[in-house]
C-alpha cells in the first residue's frame, strides 16, 4: 500500500520519459513543452489508487495511467485554444507560445498517443478499459461544449451547471479510479461505488474551486481571486445567488455584472456573504463529500486499504489553493 | 467478390446510421452536418477490399471501415480550421457554419467515436488493428504539420514534398487496405505488399491531383483549376519546375509568384508546359502506379481476386476530376 504522495512520486518518475519522437519537431516540441510545465497528475494517481485498493499495482496500470494523463493534457491544450487562455500554470499556453494550428494538431496527436498506451495493455482488459475511456472522453467533450454554450446563455440553472461540471470534471476523476479498479480485478458493484466516490468527490472539488475564487485566501490561493467574478462566470456561487437572493440584492448583482465597476469583486463578494452563499457552498461541498464517503464505505475491501483514498479526498476538497 | 462500386454502395448503406447521440445538439449537429455532405468514402471501401482480397468480408470489417471514415472526417474538419477553408465539397466547412471552437471539439469527439467502433471488433484483432490505426493517425498528423511548415518555407525539395504527401495522404490509403487484410487473415508478406500497393497508389493519386489543378479540363474537373498556382502552393509540378527549369523560365516563375498578375494561372501553365512538366508529371504518375501494380502482382492470391483493386487504381489515378 502506498500513500497518495508516494504514488504521485512513483507516477511522476515513470511519466518522465519521451512520449514523442524527435521529428517533426514543429509538431512534437509543443507537446514536450506542455508536458514539461507539469501538473498535479491527480488522474493517473487515482488510476493507481483504484488498482491498489484491490491488490498490487500491475504493470498495465502505468500504461493506462499514462494514457489518462496524456488525454487530460490533450483536453487542456484544446480547451486553452477555445478559451483563448494565455497562461496555464503560470506558463504560456501552447497556442500562445506557438500558434492555434500547431496547438490544435499537437493536441490531436497527444490524444492518439494516449490510445497507443492503452493498446499496450493485456488483451483481457482492453475492451473494458477502452469502453470506459471512450465513454469518458466523449463526456468530457460534451462538458466542454456545455461550458461554452453556457457562456452565451443568459441564464443557467443549477441543474444544468451541475450536469456540465459532472461531464467536464467529475467523470474523468471517477473513470480514472474505475480504470484502476478494473485492472485490480474488482467486481462490478465495487467498481460502481468507486466510480460514484470519484464522481461526487469531483463535484465537491469543483464547489471548492468556485468557493476559493470568491473567498480564498489570496496568499494561499496562488492566483488572484475573483477571476470568475470579473468574467461573470456562472459558478455554483453565482447561480445560487441569482436563484435565491432577495430582489434588491439580485438587482445589484446583475447591475455589477453589467457595469463592471473597478470594485466589482469586493462588492460581489460582500453580497454573496450577505446572502449566506459562502456558508451554503461549504454545506454543498460537504454534502457531496459525504455522499462520496458513503460510497467509499460500501466498497467491500478492508478499511485500511481505503486510507489513501481518504487522503486524496482531503487533498482535493480541503485544499486552499 | 464485389466490384468497387458495389462495395461503395454496401458501405454507404451501412454508414447511413446515427453515429452520435442527439444531445448536446450544439456538439453533435455539426458532426452530423459534416457527415451528411458526403464524400467518396474511398478509405472504408479500401478496407473492405483489403478484406475481400483474402476471403469473405467479416462483420468486424464494417466496424473498422466506419472507424476509418470517421477518422478521415475528423482530419478534414480540423484541417479546414487550420487552412481557414470556407468550403468543402461545395458546402460550408464546420468552422464556417458554426465556429472554430465548435469545429475543434466536434472533430475531437469524432475521433473518439472512431475508437468506439474499433473497440467493437473481436479481441483477436484488436491489438494489431489499433496499432496500425494509431501509427497511421500519428503519421497523418505529422503530414499535416509538414504541409503547414512548408507554407512558411521558401524552398521545399522534392524529397521533402514526397515525404509529406506520403504521410498526409498515402499511408491512410495503405493502412485502410492493410486493416482489411488483417481481418481477412492475410500473412505478413501479403499485408506488406498490399500496404505498398496502397502507398504508391496514393502518391500517384496526389501527382494526378496536382496535375489536374494545372492541366485538368475545367468542365470535368468540377472546380476551378489553378487554385494551387494562385496560392503559390508547392506541388509536384512547381517543385519540379523550380528544380529543373532553365534560368530564364525559373526567374519568370518566381516573378509571377511574387507579383500575382491577373493572368498568372495561364502564364504559369504555359511555362510548365514549355518546360515539359506536364509530360514529366504523367511519367511520374505512371512510375508510382507501376510500382503499385508490381506489389499487387506479388500478393499471393488468385489473380481474379485482384480485379476490384485494379478498378480502384483506375478510379484513383485515371480520374479527371
Amino acid at each position: 500500500m502506498h500513500s497518495f504522495e508516494e504514488l504521485s512520486e512513483l507516477f511522476k518518475e515513470k511519466f518522465e520519459v519521451a512520449h514523442f519522437p524527435a521529428e517533426p519537431a514543429t509538431l512534437y516540441n509543443p507537446n514536450n513543452y506542455f508536458l514539461s510545465i507539469g501538473g498535479k497528475r491527480v488522474r493517473p494517481v487515482m488510476c493507481l489508487m483504484g488498482n491498489e485498493l484491490f491488490g498490487d499495482i500491475i504493470p498495465d496500470c502505468y500504461q493506462v495511467a499514462t494514457a489518462i494523463e496524456l488525454f487530460h493534457n490533450f483536453t487542456l491544450i484544446h480547451d486553452d485554444i477555445m478559451d483563448k487562455a494565455p497562461l496555464r500554470r503560470g506558463m504560456q499556453t501552447v497556442h500562445e507560445k506557438y500558434d492555434a494550428s500547431t496547438a490544435l494538431l499537437a493536441g490531436d496527436v497527444m490524444l492518439v498517443r494516449a490510445y497507443d498506451y492503452l493498446n499496450n495493455i493485456k488483451t483481457i482488459y482492453i475492451h473494458r478499459i477502452l469502453h470506459l475511456f471512450n465513454k469518458t472522453a466523449k463526456e468530457v467533450c460534451e462538458g466542454q461544449q456545455l461550458d461554452m454554450d453556457f457562456e452565451k446563455q443568459e441564464q443557467v440553472s443549477m441543474e444544468q451547471y451541475l450536469k456540465m461540471i459532472e461531464l467536464k470534471t467529475s467523470v474523468s476523476l471517477a473513470a480514472s479510479l474505475q480504470s484502476g479498479a478494473i485492472l485490480g480485478g474488482a467486481g462490478e458493484g465495487n467498481q460502481r461505488h468507486l466510480y460514484e466516490f470519484g464522481r461526487n468527490l469531483g463535484i465537491a472539488f469543483q464547489v471548492q474551486d468556485d468557493y476559493l475564487d470568491a473567498f480564498g485566501d489570496p496568499e494561499k490561493f496562488g492566483k488572484k481571486p475573483g477571476g470568475d467574478i470579473m468574467a461573470n462566470k456562472k459558478t455554483f456561487l453565482m447561480i445560487h445567488a441569482l436563484e435565491t437572493a432577495p430582489a434588491a440584492q439580485k438587482k445589484l448583482l446583475l447591475q455589477l455584472m453589467r457595469e463592471n465597476p473597478s470594485d466589482k469583486v469586493a462588492r460581489v463578494v460582500a453580497i454573496l456573504k450577505d446572502c449566506g452563499v459562502d456558508k451554503w457552498a461549504v454545506d454543498l461541498k460537504e454534502k457531496y463529500t459525504n455522499i462520496a464517503f458513503m460510497h467509499l464505505e460500501d466498497i467491500a475491501v478492508m478499511d485500511k486499504r481505503k486510507r489513501p483514498l481518504k487522503e486524496l479526498a482531503a487533498f482535493l476538497v480541503k485544499r486552499e489553493h
